[in-house]
């Protein structure tokens, strides 16, 4: 019998109704002859609701308290996983819910963040087997010693890719409450079109460059062991709608060159000038911030006619901007450096596609349409399948309208 | 070291300052050189709302659906336990927490109303052996099968004791929003006085009475294991206060023959008249009633003289009364009996104490006090160390001031 993960996000099962939705595309599934694995989040703004309790009780629980952090957290999917197997087996399919542990999904010892290293799913086949529905909480896991972990942003994508792969499952549906990936943010590109097939690789440009459909770890997942996954709205049936399939090859034979933009908010650049030459500060710049934590993008150097030169990073505005201004800083002052300066309100906007690699001009054509429409490009960095501009934020919206335009990425045919 | 078990109930934790103020009361036990072990109840009303989020999904989830219903209820305790052990850490104690599961509090199959067949606590004698404190959540276990369950009503109160026993704490303490067993309802009757020290026995009957304080199944397992329990209010911290100490022998050396009265509401009784002589009906009757799940008290029969007789057995006001008339009812028309009558709004008032078996004339006293007071008794049932009376609810707080005041239950010493 052929197996289907179905996951459903925290908006799906966020009301009693919306449950007994999910239910009944569940019920759907088994009459249709297939084996089902339901994947849970918390319902709602559960997991954010656990978060604040916690500090009202103490400070900073999650990074003072993180084994206590998680075991909390996880009382959100057992809260749904419980009342969707209800509302299953009110269907009339005998169901059954396991949590994270339950069902052996194995992780590393890093609570709040944990990787998953392993999955059992001993139980979850026997239950298969006695022809059940297995829910299972998403986003948790166990850990070798037998305690309780979360595995952090995207975890309840990640436990469904992980269980698809791990029992061979046919295949992978991620629930959530948008249509799929698009070429680019619907709510800012009034033309912008829902991908209906992208590869593993492309998916993973576009999610991590901003796209909020579903977090990158878990199309690697889906990538390093070939699970098609097909992202889509649970509050849509018609029948011609399908969502996006995400899959090793696109399935549409004539490939589209590029398929699609994301971008990103909030981000900041740090310049020193007068730094000396040579790989040496960079490497300890990069170093140091590694060392604390800092996520760090778009690294430049210019040399000048002096000889010295000037070094750039991109780091997120948030949290831990200070800390690396601090770094910086102190590198200046060890290397006699001239200055620091750091703008903020950047925007990155990437350019995606596969078809991207063996593509002439794509580069060219990205530079010269934004430089005709004046947009200043500050920085820029590429992958084999990207191009990432980074803009002033101001030049966001301009910079996705130019780009999306220039390649034609509304259109079904480019 | 001497090893403590506390029990917080769900108003004890019912907020993050009072878990706060939980906290330091652990952490001065533990400051006094004492090995601690805490038991929580969920938060508040958690498990109420989780019940009703339930009942939102599905219905009669508890009957229909009781693994799913014990896999969402236990949601509960792993908030409050989380969220303890976060303050208790704070407070500079090591702490960690274990679920039923983990604290292995091995259960029968029976979900929501489980019983614990074995503490093997394994770990949480590993925790306390690293010098932590534990937080064991209340109510839950887990079956041989490996499957969650609840305990039903009582559960958090039986966890501790049960933890207790299995690791021969030195001392059981209960704390509960109330400041321990009174001689009456002190809302009710003004003089009630809190007993210092009662026995098991007397607290079974006291608890099992309608006394609100504790359960008595956890009191059983302290009688049974030679637990000393201590029952206070966790909101009194005056050094003289204590609340009430339940033991094998009451500490008082000059015993108190009666030491309390406890009253329940809404019972009703049902008379069937002219039914046969003999006791085959009535032995019909009650095996019918305890096949269908309807609990009976007080029964009692009188024979008329001409050789027929009337059958009374005293029900539960609630759900279980049509069923238990329609079961009379079909009993009646079997045996050719002349009618049934069914009286509602009867209270049941019991007096108790272990000293009554050996102290005579309180069968007598009793009953010339509420007879004098103008008090109808229908019925009366005796234990070894009880009297309970059957009256109409407009009598039960006369009945309970008479005979608190014909004891002498309101000062120290009788």
């Amino acid at each position: 019998m052929p197996l289907v993960v179905q996951k459903y996000g925290g908006t799906s099962v966020g009301t009693p109704e919306r449950i007994r939705r999910v239910a009944q595309r569940v019920a759907r599934e088994r009459e249709a002859g297939n084996d089902v694995i339901v994947v849970v989040s918390a319902m709602g703004d559960t997991t954010d609701d656990l978060a604040a309790l916690a500090d009202e009780v103490t400070d900073a629980a999650r990074r003072r308290h993180p084994r206590e952090f998680d075991m909390l957290l996880t009382a959100g999917e057992r809260i749904a996983m419980a009342l969707v197997a209800m509302a299953i087996r009110d269907c009339g399919c005998d169901a059954v819910s396991l949590t994270g542990s339950q069902a052996a999904i194995i992780t590393d010892e890093a609570h709040t963040v944990a990787r998953i290293a392993e999955v059992r799913a001993t139980r979850v086949r026997e239950e298969i087997a006695q022809g059940r529905v297995v829910i299972v909480a998403g986003f948790q896991g166990v850990s070798r010693t037998r305690e309780v972990t979360t595995l952090g942003r995207g975890g309840s994508d990640t436990t469904g890719v992980a269980l698809a792969a791990a029992l061979g499952a046919d295949r992978c549906e991620i629930f959530t409450d948008v249509d799929g990936i698009y070429s680019a943010d619907p709510r800012r590109i009034p033309d912008a079109r829902l991908i209906e097939s992208i590869d593993y690789q492309a998916a993973i440009e576009l999610t991590t460059a901003g796209a909020q459909v579903m977090h990158p770890r878990a199309v690697e997942i889906g990538a390093r062991y070939d699970v098609p996954i097909r992202v889509r709205s649970s509050f849509r049936d018609e029948p011609d709608y399908q969502g996006t399939l995400i899959t090793r090859r696109s399935h549409v034979m004539e490939e589209l060159a590029l398929t699609g933009l994301a971008s990103e908010r909030g981000n900041a650049r740090i310049t020193l000038r007068g730094m000396p030459a040579g790989m040496d500060a960079i490497a300890t710049l990069l170093s140091r911030l590694a060392a604390r934590g800092v996520s760090v993008d778009l690294v430049n150097f210019i040399d000048r006619t002096d000889g010295r030169r000037q070094i750039q990073v991109t780091v997120d505005e948030g949290d831990q901007l200070d800390e690396a201004r601090e770094i910086c800083r102190t590198m200046l002052d060890e290397q006699g450096g001239e200055g620091i300066e750091t703008e903020t309100g950047l925007s990155r906007v990437a350019l995606i596609g596969s078809g991207m690699h063996g593509t002439p001009g794509v580069y060219a054509r990205a530079f010269q349409v934004l430089v005709e429409g004046g947009v200043d490009v500050l920085a820029l960095s590429t992958s084999s399948i990207s191009i990432t501009f980074l803009v002033r934020g101001a030049d966001e919206d301009r910079t996705l309208q130019l780009l999306h335009g220039a390649f034609g990425l509304g259109t079904e045919s480019q």
